[in-house]
């Protein structure tokens, strides 16, 4: 993120947001969102540039036979109320346990929780972004719901090498705790390694927007 | 969905259109997405309403006592590029084979696939929202991953009632099928039923638009 002030003179700004937006593009920086704030007593507008740096979206891979039992990585993530409306519009599951707090508040859970399967698409994400990473063809995946997750838990996928099997095959432990450190799923996964280590680019998405 | 044409006269549209939006909402009827083309040479517009019936957004479960060894449900959903997306923003994979058709061209795929995890959405939605139903508790779920979901791809969740356990326990098949009748998910849930039967109003989405 970058800020930066300008004067508050709405021609004069939006030629120097252009050419701001224009020169971090030059940069290679694509910037994902802008926001404006005016404080016209004092002559300034504060602009928040949320920019993704283009040379942090690769990632390499660690191929089959750099890969060692005990072996460990970790992927984090925040369950934010945007991460269960997205969960809830691809999967199709609007049940209101997910996204209706009046609802949730009369249920077990006394609030909102996170669909169960969430986790399972941090899993997933950890074995094709973390480890082995992009190439990993995906075989089984066993998962144990142990824990509700809430809306603001931070989750951590941590995954292990457990065993190097013939024919590129791996099993991996993928286990998610929570902030704190309670297990919330267990699991394991068993993959295909790549054969080769590479380093891919990873897609920039089109802006998401609610409402 | 619903299509209307109207006279290519701007001002008149737009005061049909809204006339039309709040006759479907006295209907019950919610207007989640208008398309309009336009057709000036013959005067023509095209408005695709696309609405959700109120009637269809709730859902009664089964409870454990009415669930019998055998009994089956599906659902099915058509994987779209914006469930791709979808997909991607909410776990973070970005991966080029999900997302990119150049990319995904090269690779042994030869054209982008869904997600493995994708499935597993589909098959949480599927024992969320048909069978059991709303009121489930997820205990744990098996997935093997036998063929690759392309985008375009049809997919049905085809539940049966495996086993019934004590305490409420539930053993389920959760089997993913594409439009060619291939099994391209093979896997068991364990569950929790719920006790009593429930009709729940599922909770309707903001809308999401891209780029």
């Amino acid at each position: 993120m970058l800020i930066i002030c300008l004067e508050c003179d709405p021609g004069s700004a939006s030629k120097r947001l252009n050419d701001l937006v224009r020169a971090l593009a030059a940069t290679g920086h694509q910037v994902l969102q802008i926001e404006a704030r005016s404080d016209c007593t004092n002559r300034r507008a504060s602009i928040h540039f949320y920019c993704q740096d283009s040379h942090m979206t690769q990632v390499t891979n660690t191929p089959y036979e750099a890969l060692e039992v005990g072996q460990t990585a970790s992927y984090s993530k925040t369950v934010e109320e945007r991460d269960i409306q997205l969960f809830a519009a691809m999967s199709g599951d609007h049940n209101p346990v997910h996204l209706d707090a009046e609802y949730a508040a009369k249920t077990m859970f006394k609030e909102r929780i996170a669909h169960g399967m969430f986790s399972g698409a941090l899993i997933s994400a950890a074995v094709a972004c973390e480890l082995p990473g992009p190439g990993t063809i995906y075989i089984g995946q066993q998962m144990t719901f142990l824990k509700p997750v809430k809306l603001g838990d931070t989750l951590t996928v941590r995954l292990e090498i457990l065993e190097k099997l013939p024919k590129f095959r791996v099993r991996i432990a993928t286990r998610v705790f929570n902030q704190n450190d309670e297990l919330v799923v267990d699991g394991e996964a068993e993959i295909l390694a790549p054969r080769k280590q590479q380093t891919v680019d990873l897609t920039v998405l089109p802006e998401i927007t609610f409402g």
